[in-house]
């Protein structure tokens, strides 16, 4: 703090001079002894100077708000979040995040560094300026997630580095390359040596990994997973010292998996992030105040949950004077009906009201840049470029689960006509297409997949973690096709496709990941995209987020990217 | 992390590379999970590259430690003491700390400070170099203390600013001066502003500040406090922010009171300190291990006590790398034959064994340089440098309380005899005078003092906190000249006079507060002069420590310095 800032608060602390801002009448929460206090804050400079049992301390106040007996708590912190996953625009995301009482966020924006590299990465930071929201950084650490898929863009250690000493920047994004890290990869091993030199925490990435591996994983550096997905798991990687970042997204759901990990002694090594959060549940469920209430539902001490979305988060990622209500921190503050249901009354930032009854109360200040547009280059779709020529015997396929990111390996005799394999949606057996979208290189990827359960039609997309490229779940190959030219017509987005049709669409004009609608408008056409899948036929709960996880490169067990059906 | 340490940790994590040592058949403390694991430990460049319930994946280690059933916990770290009071060299210290168990302390040399401003702090640094112990240093924020006494070094923003980036520097020392920080004194916010611009942690001292104080000095930034001696006191800094260094040190014992602080709400943000602790306790009782014994015979759990000497100092002073047997952690391990006694079987720095059985196996590397000596500059003492004139009525005398260092006020009629107040040891009241020694100022302070009980001669010594100028407590004026002249004569120490003559001495040639010989002598030495003190009829415990608070002029309530007495 400079020196004007300290004298501020010391002289409000002493009311010797007068705050900003009073909130009296609260019960606050604090992080540091798991008490409700009933006191007085004063708020000064955006920040909190002390808090009084005696309101009379602050009597001189220029403002005074009567909190009428609610809770005061320090606005939440998700430690881990994708905000491409969203699908907004970063100030349209900060809109109804903040609405929902999220004071801060860390984003890897590893999907749009996918696409666009660190361009993609600077057009994030740069919208989060001038947000009423902590909008922190970290560098994606895995651009490409692998080599087994085409991405827009290849961060090495040697272009991630600079960006390292971005001042927005505080860490390194989560090393989904664990095989690399375990296999002592000198580039990732040059990227870690580079976020350690900084003192920069490393967050990890590694689904069921244990044992030997694990330790290696941590013993490299790394600081938190997210990827945990059983209470053995999660057990074995807080032992290690990785801090356990529990996840609650809209598709990977683990919190009630491993909420038994979280007691008195092991709270202060434990998180609640979203990782990935589409639009609609952020607007019909919440943010990190549902998360609180799924795990206060589910039996944990509200006083402890709040700690696993606001100091633990903010000691992690070491942000300064985030985190708790206390003299010196920031006034990002949440009002609280209750500490069973969260809902959110009013929430504060830097001692400003930004949000009232779930509304935010500010605009976004800064519209998405032009070069997040015209990102989709793809090359003509050769006529043969579909085939799947007749393996003769069983053929790789791929299981896809809904609400799991892993898939399984099936093997079958796939159905045949004319020397080639066909989808065959009475087997639940779907063409699983992947075109590259980034450098028109003429890759596609053609496999099988079962779990979608399409009865016609297809069903496409731009978002393909990780590299996104257009993914395609399609009954025949002409709807296959007219779905990749409709996502390439609307410059990125998401299709359903009858009969060579568009009967639903988002446009995600946006590095083909993000839309530039308010967010009402953007769940409600992701609604329709689901009941159009459907009428299609689709069983699948979720069915565009099961999609994009079809190539994901980096997890078990088998996918099919731009290269081709791979397994893990 | 150097990449080529990363590849070795996980290479050897993985069994694909022989560890330089195994540690099997211990029971490790697990700091995270707050369990004890049966585990084999791996040991590669210093660091742990991984723990295995099964010793086989280490086979190839090229040489294994049975620990037959011991305990293994990281080395205990000190987040706050000031080495000076020791009266050891560095090395020296080091040798019966680590033989203790201690792996790492935060050395807050403020009181060489005193004597020879950062040419006193380089000098311990420097000394620390090369020893099987992490030696960190935090930047003396109070020199002199305060403007009522008279010090050999001034260090003000400008001058401990570059200080700052000196790389073996973590943060910014105690914050003795709360008076300042309430005041907003600009000098003082310079140097919390320095401190926090280069993102490191503040330690305070805030004795007795509570409400109103107490959150303004938290709001100015200060991220600690050891100076609690209630619970009440405690949980305030607690619930405000401040992590609670509980402090049991040789004269300073708060462990006791503020034990119940600690439950597992609130261990995280508390640690166990020695601050002060002298050569004697060191070497019959211990250091951070008698704390942990302490502890725990007093009903905590040894799993929580143990975080309070590991992890949590650990975090608050950001160490990377230390407070915990993890995969990636230094190998700074201590083997305990229980969790009881807390006896040190063993001491391993960056996995090399370096103290067993209560014995250092290393020597201390460095001498004390040249420059530490010769510290002693004494005008000569003014005939009338002892009188104290006749108040003609009740004159303000200092309570002294042995085990406090918080003196009391006493208001009474002293001895008078021909015109000048004179020491009565009928009546305990003594003559306290404190003769200004680093500029030859000719500066002499000179009060009454009740409380030490001495019936003839005179004790003092070289080492009055914080100034440290030369502290006599005397019966008579003879006998206080002829032990400031002996102190001169040994170029600083302490001394038991009588009749003129010295009956038992403790030279502190280093700056006059730290010795040059080994523990023994010194600690041998100092218990021939608490004989002595005795013999001279003084009735207090640890006449020597009591001694030295007599002139620190920023605890209540009444002191004398050079300057003269002063009140508070």
């Amino acid at each position: 703090m400079d020196p004007a800032t300290l004298e501020a608060l010391i002289e409000v602390a002493q009311g010797k001079h007068p705050a900003d801002l009073v909130l009296q009448g609260g019960r606050v929460v604090n992080v540091f002894s798991g008490e409700i206090e009933d006191v007085a804050v004063a708020i000064v400079a955006g920040r909190i100077a002390g808090l009084s049992p005696d309101p009379g301390r602050y009597a001189n106040a220029r403002a005074t708000i009567d909190l009428a007996g609610r809770y005061l708590a320090p606005s939440f912190i998700d430690a881990h979040i994708h905000l491409e996953s969203t699908q907004l625009w970063v100030g349209e995301f900060a809109r109804i995040a903040v609405a929902h009482g999220t004071g801060a966020v860390v984003a890897d924006p590893h999907e749009i560094a996918n696409v666009l590299g660190l361009a993609g990465v600077r057009a994030l930071i740069d919208g989060a300026r001038d947000l009423p929201l902590g909008a922190f950084f970290v560098v994606p650490s895995c651009v490409p997630a692998s080599a087994r898929e085409t991405s827009g863009a290849i961060l090495d250690a040697a272009a991630i580095t600079p960006a390292l000493d971005w001042p927005e920047i505080i860490g390194l994004g989560e090393m989904m390359n664990f095989p690399g890290v375990l296999a002592a990869d000198p580039d990732v091993l040059a990227k870690i040596a580079a976020a350690q030199a900084r003192g920069m925490p490393i967050d990890g990435h590694a689904p069921g990994v244990g044992g030997a591996g694990l330790d290696a994983y941590a013993a490299a550096g790394m600081g938190a997973d997210h990827e945990s997905t059983t209470l053995a798991e999660a057990q074995e990687k807080l032992r290690r010292g990785l801090t356990v970042m529990i996840r609650e997204g809209s598709t990977a759901r683990n919190l009630e998996a491993l909420l038994p990990l979280v007691n008195a002694t092991t709270a202060g090594r434990c998180t609640f992030v979203s990782d990935d959060r589409e639009a609609a549940t952020l607007l019909h469920d919440g943010h990190l105040d549902a998360i609180l209430r799924l795990a206060v539902a589910r039996g944990l001490d509200p006083l402890i949950a709040i700690r696993l979305v606001t100091i633990n988060p903010a000691r992690f990622w070491r942000l300064a004077g985030l985190g708790a209500v206390a003299p010196g921190y920031f006034a990002d503050l949440v009002v609280l009906d209750d500490l069973r249901d969260f809902r959110v009354a009013s929430v504060f930032h830097r001692g400003r009201l930004v949000a009232r009854d779930g509304e935010p109360l500010f605009d976004a200040p800064n519209p998405p840049p032009a070069n997040l547009r015209g990102t989709m280059h793809v090359a003509p779709l050769a006529a043969e470029a579909l085939r799947l020529v007749d393996p003769g015997g069983a053929l790789t396929i791929v299981g896809a689960h809904p609400g799991q990111i892993v898939t399984t390996r099936i093997s079958e005799r796939p159905t045949v006509r004319d020397g080639e394999v066909v989808a065959d949606p009475a087997r639940d057996l779907l063409k699983l297409v992947v075109v590259e979208r980034h450098r028109a290189t003429g890759n596609v990827g053609v496999g099988l997949v079962r779990g979608f359960g399409l009865q016609r039609g297809a069903i496409a997309s731009s978002v393909g973690h990780d590299a996104h490229n257009i993914t395609v779940v399609g009954t025949n190959d002409a709807d296959i096709r007219a779905a990749v030219a409709a996502i390439i017509a609307l410059d990125g987005g998401i299709v359903a496709i009858l009969a060579g049709e568009t009967v639903a669409a988002l446009p995600l004009p946006l590095a083909g990941l993000l839309s530039d609608r308010p967010i009402a408008e953007v769940a409600a056409q992701h609604h329709a995209l689901e009941e159009a899948a459907r009428d299609l036929g689709c069983t699948a709960a979720a069915p565009f987020a099961l999609l994009s996880f079809m190539a994901l490169s980096v997890i078990p067990a088998v996918r099919v990217t731009d290269q081709g059906l791979i397994e893990l």
